[in-house]
């Protein structure tokens, strides 16, 4: 799994720090989490395949987290896309994204399937048989939503020394991998176990932004792999974090520490702040594996 | 008159090309003409002060001349902004804005008025004691126009000489400006001509992009001081301009040749070219006053 963020601060964007936009490369999939205004340039920048984005993430209707998309979906046009795209959201992306269309008079060269949410409770909203992806119910200003993005455990790994040892015929690779005991060719039956090895650990992202301390969203991303979360503020600010229903670092590694998370990337700095360093060392206190998010930087997870 | 290019690319945004935006400064107002995505960006690093921004204009509903507003709006409202902004722009901007307005719950703290155009005949959208602001209705695709900015005639010169020489009493100069005869010390009768200077030649700049060839526009753009007229295509892809509704470098410098412009600058440039000298060339061939827009250039009118 591999993450790669576009942006990670918050507001308006400058000419040199962006608005929230993450890809996530898992299983074969290139999944887009957010897409703030700018986003098709930092695909551009980082080289991203357009083509290969078939799913799209939005959290919360505000500026910084979907201004970018209606740019990047009339491009997709331009370029004669003809693959499907998934836009999940908060309801009322459909008809805002509609209008714009039907305002330019676009063509539709390509299926737009829109998944509107509403619901408050989590629920998974893409399964495919590697991976599932499930909203993690968030408290902003408005409808907001987190995203999990679960590896499904992998089939069993085959161990080659065995299956000679075994005499196994090599045409039953496929069933052994996904757990059946086979005979070999003596007729002897053989347990897989024997001849397979544990599939490896599934891997999980965690995105939460934008939120404020929100402790309910713990069962939903307990024991990720690694969990982004917005921290808008440091702890000198808290007091903003109310009006504005923003995390501090602080907040945030708090969240990592009780969801025993491997590890906590931040994100989402007030653009008040000259240098995000402080954002750790905040962080650090609370939860060890700490990282900041920076724009163009990739985690490999 | 100050013309600054935010950027002049015709379809999607790159690294390092913009859609198109521009900013005039005239008589004392900064007006923002489209605003394709990534306008705020290109303003900040322009470095134009967005407070002096209170009028926008938008020729037409494709993306690439207006998806930067709402993020231009949305910032503004981030900024604490009190000062009215007025955008001036075809039927349906506002429907679009106020929606994207309503999903973020954005609260207002400026007034921002709308002022749609539907008409297919040139008219008056903005008047002031020192500019006048006309529709230059184009043929594109889907409802489109273009703009002419125009300085009115100023006040009169005063010739301090010629006021010494007629013992007149500088309590007078308002009424000299405005062109009134008026009773020197000895009580004599001065003509206003014998005591000013005639006013500069006021100064006009049209806006015209985006268009298929269109010499109906003539008329209105007639002897503008600058003509900003889009040239997406070079006369070897003529024939992508019947579909697209767009202009070759030689059909701008048709129309300018034929309105009697003082200056040709040309724009929109598809991003097929990897160059954009040819374009040049080619109007030149036609129309001898030709300059090039390019991202981040300013032209003094």
């Amino acid at each position: 799994m591999e993450l790669t963020i576009l942006g990670c601060y918050s507001a308006t964007p400058r000419p040199k720090t962006h608005p929230t936009s993450q890809i996530l490369s898992i299983k074969n999939h290139l999944f887009l989490i957010d897409c703030g205004e700018g986003t098709q340039v930092q695909l551009r920048r980082y080289k991203v395949k357009f083509s290969r984005i078939k799913h799209v993430f939005i959290s919360h209707l505000h500026g910084d987290h979907y201004f970018g998309l209606i740019g990047l979906i009339s491009t997709f046009m331009l370029l004669g896309r003809e693959a499907e795209l998934n836009i999940y959201g908060p309801k009322g992306i459909k008809e805002v994204m509609l209008l714009q269309l039907k305002l330019g008079k676009a063509w539709f060269n390509y299926p737009l399937k829109f998944h509107e949410l509403e619901s408050k409770e989590s629920e998974i909203i893409f399964e495919d048989d590697k991976v599932t992806v499930l909203t993690v119910p968030l408290k902003h200003r408005i409808y907001t939503n987190g995203f999990v993005f679960k590896e499904k455990i992998g089939e069993r790994k085959i161990d080659i020394k065995a299956i000679k040892n075994h005499n196994v015929d090599i045409s039953y690779l496929q069933k052994i991998k996904q757990g059946s005991d086979v005979e070999n060719n003596e007729g002897k039956l053989i347990l897989n176990k024997l001849i397979t090895l544990n599939p490896e650990k599934p891997k999980s992202y965690a995105f939460c932004s934008d939120t404020q301390y929100y402790p309910a969203c713990i069962p939903i991303i307990k024991n990720v792999t690694a969990l982004y979360h917005e921290s808008s503020f440091l702890d000198e600010h808290r007091h903003l974090c109310e009006k504005t229903r923003h995390s501090t670092a602080r907040q945030a590694a708090l969240i990592a520490k009780e969801a025993t998370v491997e590890r906590l990337i931040l994100g989402h700095y007030s653009t008040r702040y000259s240098s995000i360093e402080e954002f750790k060392t905040e962080a650090k206190q609370v939860f060890d594996n700490v990282e900041l998010a920076e724009d163009g930087k990739k985690f490999i997870i």
